[in-house]
């Protein structure tokens, strides 16, 4: 029976809206309710959200996330770090907003250790310590630059560079680790060492060579073509990791000199199916920095966190960062872990989810509930839920099981504010205390305070002080 | 909610099984009333479907599924069909059930006419059509090995081994030419000939070598993962050949000599996302084979189609061929094509369906729609209509979207006759005319008329003739 057979034949339904007073009354009387899920929003909020909508906010957005679809990332080659972004040899870049070492989470330290370790700066971990206070951070997104978790990046590590084919905007991305004990999580053992400095010997050498050798891989079609595999490009990366493969082996098969570190390469990203997470961040962040600096657009063009706080940006305010506490993962935790050992949320990989991917296309990757915990249905509720709050639908990430409807892309800040509905965020969990690495995964809500403060700053620019409350 | 509190709470609904006139009855008098797509079966087969549970199908079927389930197929190495398979020079194989030259359909003339070019028995497709009625036609479901459409096994084509790990079982698949003007689809041009002859000189050698060195290539667990990425395994095998280029580029890149040849193998594959599916096959043959021949059983061990009929076997009947006209294919047709070039059902490919794949796995599969025609929720429903005619569920074979419920495994052809649900297979199209090729691709039903002959036939073994209507 199609939807318009049951309009003409089905019984009739009371749908109510906002308070349960009404539904509850209608009820009284034995007719079926169904009560959305929806109540307006608060009083306090009423004049921002009119003033940038009369600030011409449609147009407005409008503009923006055109200007963020119209991009087309692709992995162009492989740089280090001090040699492509401005930095000195004690600045760190880090994830989410601004932080000053003091305020620095257990995994941010532990990360911020290994790095200092990793760059000869201190020989222990104690000697790192005390050297903490005195390096410059900054962070990643101030610098063109994206990392998962912790999201340290020190000058000599090899990053990837993301090219836009539209434009001349590029991003960069740290290579990712693999799983378990590794720096991004906070840890800073020896063996997270030894991968760091096997990364910038081996593997970064080998892997700009097949790009110079073989040219540009398109991330847009990896990242499209893997939503049809299962991936949400978040957590579940392992289409996406076997795509890149593919493209990735011919230039390794016939490269020049002895195979061993070719299929060395092969046989570590082979041996992480999370491998091109990193990529995917760094194809978002052309994506929002495109996006960024639309007078009067409410579209969300950055949601990071560093472990302390959770970061927002809005197109319309520009470089402004809006931010509240980071809010506690609900997850499942891997052997011998609980919630107690959970760090609060953490990293630039949120923008995934900023650009139409991770929780919000996780109705294409009803799989990932095995790593993130939730039931299918729940992956699929997800993704439903966010078309209530974002702008679009993605013209190239699809969702099969929703008939190829494109994820819900360009999270209207106005929209969170009306609704009361935050992004889902699925995301690893890191341990509390630095040194301990990964402890888990699962999903998230980002804080509603962070919304509330970019449309309220937006509103401010349009509405002048008299006028407001 | 949950379904309990539903119970609990909602409204009652009547539901009805069998006549039409009960349940109109029913809602003549204002009830709501769901009625059951169920009829009984037709009477002429009840003696049938007692005399087999009679006869102990119930623990027949245990064994039987049970042997199915316990084997663990990998691909072990590549050889010469001859080497193989006991075959004189003009013995050719094909799919489905036994066939003569002057019954062939189009393709399966047309991949014969291929064939024998390939062998040098013949110059010119007229001189082939001169030779055609003095080929050995064999089936190749009677000697270990399977290939999907035509199905065409020559003496000098390289076949994959397919080992059960658990037994001394094999199989043998032949390679995957790719899509369009193939062999297997019926075409013969000099494009055809020239590409098995490569797939002889290099791809086969090349492999042979890669597998000899690295060991074999667990394919239970390839196909496990591919269901969790979106393939079904019958015509959508982008994971599953993603995953195998996995296993394979390791050796690729670390071969002896020349790298040449190693690359041409790998882009070979990777221009071809169907090329899984002949390893698929191979091992759903030595998962068949293994359930053949269990006394009383009515578990169905073969489906397959040879252009002209198709044809079922089962377990308690052992070797006896079952077969029916083959059926027209509905689905969606390559550019200039339309159902009038479509050839009926072909190939033996639909043993993915005989052990829980395919159509039977669609559910798992969304994005296949877009090959195969239908939608999304068709997928999940094909599935689903599927575990009324199956035994059990997947121990390995999971589908993400259902809560990773195990895919709907081991058809009961007694079930089949009783419930009139037949088994759903998604297939590819060939072109009726020899010569022309694929022509598209959809989904099929198989013919009731195998099943209840199956099912009769089975009952005459445990019913004297004299109780026999």
């Amino acid at each position: 029976m199609t939807t318009l057979d049951q309009l003409l034949t089905g019984e009739p339904v009371v749908a109510a809206v906002g308070v349960a007073m009404l539904a509850d009354a209608v009820a009284a009387q034995g007719a079926r309710v169904a009560q959305a899920d929806w109540r307006p929003p608060p009083d306090e909020y009423a004049w921002a959200l009119d003033a940038v909508t009369v600030g011409g906010a449609t147009a407005a957005n409008e503009k923006a996330i055109a200007q963020m679809l119209a991009t087309h990332p692709a992995l162009t080659g492989i740089a280090t770090a001090r040699d492509v972004m401005e930095m000195g040899e004690r600045t760190f870049f880090h994830a989410g907003p601004p932080i000053e070492w003091n305020d620095c989470s257990g995994p941010m330290r532990g990360a911020l250790i290994a790095a200092m370790m990793y760059e000869g700066l201190a020989a222990t971990p104690e000697e790192a310590l005390a050297i903490g206070p005195t390096l410059e951070l900054s962070p990643g997104h101030h610098h063109d630059a994206v990392g998962p978790m912790a999201g340290v990046i020190s000058p000599s590590m090899p990053v990837q560079i993301v090219s836009d084919l539209e434009s001349e905007r590029v991003a960069y991305g740290t290579l990712n680790e693999g799983l378990g004990k590794v720096l991004r999580y906070g840890a800073y053992g020896p063996e997270v060492i030894d991968r760091l400095r096997w990364m910038e010997a081996v593997l970064a050498p080998v892997l700009a060579e097949v790009l110079r050798r073989r040219g540009p891989i398109d991330l847009r079609s990896i990242i499209s073509h893997a939503l049809q595999m299962g991936d949400d490009g978040h957590n579940r990366n392992r289409a996406a990791t076997s795509l890149l493969l593919r493209r990735l082996a011919p230039g390794l098969i016939d490269g020049d000199g002895s195979a061993g570190p070719r299929a060395e390469v092969f046989q570590f990203i082979d041996a992480n199916n999370h491998f091109a997470l990193n990529l995917v961040m760094a194809a978002g962040k052309v994506a929002v920095d495109a996006a960024s600096g639309v007078a009067g657009s409410t579209l969300v063009t950055t949601m990071a966190r560093n472990g302390t706080e959770f970061g927002v940006r809005m197109s319309g305010t520009g470089d402004a960062w809006f931010t509240a506490p980071a809010p506690v993962v609900k997850g499942l935790y891997l052997g011998g872990f609980t919630a107690d050992d959970a760090n609060p949320d953490i990293g630039d990989s949120a923008i995934t989810e900023t650009v139409g991917l991770g929780g919000f296309a996780m109705a294409a990757s009803p799989a990932i509930v095995g790593f993130v915990g939730g039931s299918a249905m729940g992956a699929v509720r997800h993704t439903m839920e966010m078309y209530e709050i974002t702008m679009t639908e993605h013209p190239f990430y699809k969702v099969p099981i929703l008939d190829f409807r494109g994820t819900p892309t360009g999270i209207d800040a106005s929209r969170v504010v009306r609704t009361g509905v935050t992004p889902i965020i699925n995301t690893g969990i890191a341990g509390r205390e630095p040194g301990v690495g990964m402890v888990g995964a699962g999903t998230v809500h980002a804080p509603m305070e962070c919304f509330t403060q970019a449309v309220e700053a937006l509103a401010a620019k349009e509405v002048s002080g008299d006028d407001r409350p």
